[in-house]
């Protein structure tokens, strides 16, 4: 993998989506595979959004009451194995620690591919009375889930992520928790990402190993995959039984605790580059663009000292806006080799300075997400810029609303069915009776699955009957092809 | 090891140093042991501790121009036999991984003890030109390093830290580099740890593996053992010579790249605590208290009401001046509990409010480090209480100073030295002939090891022997036992 060689140029997402992807992520260094198997490096472009982003999440984890926390990276076998399903779903995923400290081991210990085990084994201590309870914790880290083909964010053995785990006295708190931190997902792509995602809930196929319910957000990429943004489950007392996770209630009688977890991941910058990125590399949204406005001089012989001190004096005051600015002033790069590199990276705003705006007072302000160029006298470029913050970070959540709204169908029969996951795909709204048989059906014949029962238009209406079986519908699912 | 119970009461510092420690550690919800072997979980209320530390040291690394970035967990065998000292060095205490995904691995991977060996392996692709260079990236992340006996903090086989690696184009650049990481550590340790720290070199024997040159700060603790609290290293060219980082210079000739590397790690929680606490608990610097200021209501019946009104609106205050404010206002605990709670946490200042506050208008502030009350008009509490912040801070660090020096020595012979080492301990200046053996001999001897040859008061004096030796003296050394 270290020996792929970068690109000649970067293909069109008409003409290769996968190669584009690839290309721009590696162009934007936002990462870059790694001579380990698997592995990738997010580099410091790319660990600048995830810090943004998570940044945005912690603010709204902090926010909901939460705390965050640390918990051993090793999972003793044994532990896993305490929840039947949770190990099934894992177990073959699992990277084994045999060896440590020039001894072999006696248990094997897995690096965490998820906290629940290792995390509900610390608990069932913590957790004697109701007035322990509820406990709200989060933890930032790395998982390893071993993977033979990897694609850089979407699929790699280890990446970053947050993991919720929350023990709580009642079902119905457990619930609400759930659903609570769903909204926080779909809150944070909204206003952060600018991504628009659809809430809903898993099939049981679908469902996180060890969960009673799994909700998600799920979003449509541009090339109509589906991509799953973020999940929260309810577990029930599932794990809370495994590992001995009681409390004494305030009734005096001893009772299981019921917990939730949730997690989103550094996938999503894979996802943001898939759902705003163009042909000319990314588009960031400002509210998480690690730059949001460049300043490129163009150099001419004898004005670079006035050039880089008007530029410095712009960019104070819009840095005393708040605004994240880079001032570009290299001199052994041209002026359009710039203009290149910020586009690949996405930066909403650069401010072009020549010559002629020294003379003029002037400077030119580029957008990133449509390209549109203005010229503006000094004294009215600052405030321009900063509301253009705001006009850019809507802008791209509208254009992502409608490509996704464009893309998102509703097949008459089972032939379009087929016809528009093979052309097109997208999302495709239709009645399913309920059934896993007919939920692996389609699966098998489209690869299509249920990507979920969504919360706004999932009830099935009179007579809905299901699109491959025929059968009675139970509900409206969103099916899609998916990463 | 989750076997230990907690114990009835803390004994004194005095009384037994090393289970004050574990006890106030645990006790003040920092920490604790884990069924795991060798791995601790960190609670809330020490990773917001952490949290305020990596946030004050992120600030300093972004200041002096550096960038977060994300290296793969996993180092293959293959890479860490690169260079000859460094595996020696880190090999035994590996932990290596050796199945994955239900296969056997054809080379076994290490959990990274620390990260020169995969970070080289993927500059070297980064770095072609002058012009690529410096790189200067920092990594936060956990790190694995196999021990047998467990000390919380202190000694875990998995630990949080930052390591910073950098790639230069001259000597001369990397070692100014270096010096600076130590300064930003130095700065960081006294302004908001408030933990003085000694800067200096160390010795051949007791640098990093596969450096040139390592510095350090080196704190002492108030049991007089000397805790390494940070470390900066000249790799020279150490590593760009095993994994071939090389670069065109300017005048066309093809260069080995110099490289540094720097650390501190989730220990420095043990050495705050070790450095500030009391018989009574931990005493927390405010600038990094996840908690500056508490308060407490001394409820009475038909009075919460008012009382929770009256604490509320200060807090609000508190807060618009930016500090870290708790509303204590449980009602199931009674006050002498909650302050006995908060005095372990070491929160800065408490306040409390009792009935005959509401008459007076007035509240009762109490100061952690020094536990004086003062009885306040509401009039004059914000600005004392905001005022106080800078006080404590100033005083823990007074008083951290001065314990240093005071525990300070300068043995006049060999068996001073040894009666020193043996009874209050602490920092001893002593005159070394440079040599490795005495050095040797020393430890043996007595187990103290040359902290470091200091920047200032390190430099021989005509006619200095060697405390053990008696050879011509080549330094002046700070010997001590240590963590």
């Amino acid at each position: 993998m270290s020996s792929e060689k970068k690109p000649e140029r970067i293909p069109s997402r008409e003409e290769n989506f996968s190669e584009w992807y690839i290309s721009t992520v590696r162009l934007a260094h936002l990462a870059d595979y790694t001579p380990v198997k698997g592995s990738m490096v997010i580099r410091p472009y790319g660990y600048g959004l995830w810090e943004n982003m998570r940044d945005q999440l912690d603010r709204r984890f902090k926010e909901t009451g939460h705390e965050n926390a640390y918990f051993p990276l090793l999972v003793p076998e044994s532990f896993l194995l305490k929840e039947a399903e949770h190990i099934e779903g894992f177990a073959p995923e699992c990277a084994w620690v045999t060896h440590g400290g020039g001894n072999e081991l006696e248990e094997r210990l897995a690096i965490r591919p998820t906290s629940e085990a290792i995390i509900c084994s610390i608990y069932k201590d913590w957790v004697q009375s109701y007035r322990d309870l509820p406990i709200l914790i989060n933890q930032w880290a790395n998982v390893m889930r071993w993977e033979k083909r990897t694609r850089l964010f979407l699929r790699t053995a280890e990446f970053l992520w947050q993991e919720g785990h929350t023990v709580h006295r009642t079902d119905k708190e457990a619930v609400e928790e759930t659903l609570q931190m769903l909204d926080v997902y779909h809150d944070f792509l909204e206003t952060e990402m600018a991504i628009p995602a659809i809430r809903g809930k898993k099939t049981e196929s679908e469902k996180f190993a060890g969960a009673v319910d799994t909700y998600c957000v799920e979003a449509l990429m541009q090339d109509g995959l589906a991509l799953q943004a973020g999940t929260s489950h309810f577990l029930g007392q599932n794990f809370s039984k495994s590992f001995g996770i009681k409390f004494l209630d305030e009734d005096n009688t001893e009772k299981f605790a019921w917990q939730t977890s949730w997690g989103v991941s550094t996938r999503l910058v894979g996802g943001l580059v898939m759902t705003h990125g163009d042909d000319n590399g990314l588009r960031v949204p400002p509210r998480i663009a690690p730059i949001q406005v460049v300043f490129v001089p163009i150099y001419k012989a004898g004005l670079e000292g006035p050039l880089k001190e008007k530029i410095g004096k712009l960019a104070a005051a819009l840095r005393d806006r708040g605004i994240r600015v880079k001032e570009d002033l290299t001199e052994n790069k041209r002026p359009g080799w710039k203009f290149t590199e910020w586009e690949i990276k996405g930066v909403p705003v650069r401010i072009e300075v020549g010559p002629k705006d020294l003379e003029k007072g002037s400077v030119c302000v580029v957008r990133r997400d449509t390209r549109e160029k203005q010229f503006l006298p000094d004294a009215d470029a600052i405030e321009v810029v900063v509301k253009l913050m705001d006009e850019i970070q809507a802008n791209l959540l509208k254009t992502a609303t409608e490509a996704r709204d464009a893309n998102t169908h509703t097949p008459k029969d089972w032939d379009e069915f087929k016809q528009m996951i093979e052309g097109t795909k997208g999302f495709l709204w239709a009645p399913w009776d309920g059934t896993e048989e007919t939920e692996a059906r389609i699966k098998e014949e489209t690869k299509a699955t249920i990507r979920c029962i969504p919360f706004e238009g999932g009830e099935a209406q009179p007579g809905d009957k299901d699109i491959f079986s025929g059968e009675p519908a139970k509900h409206r699912v969103l099916y899609a092809k998916s990463y």
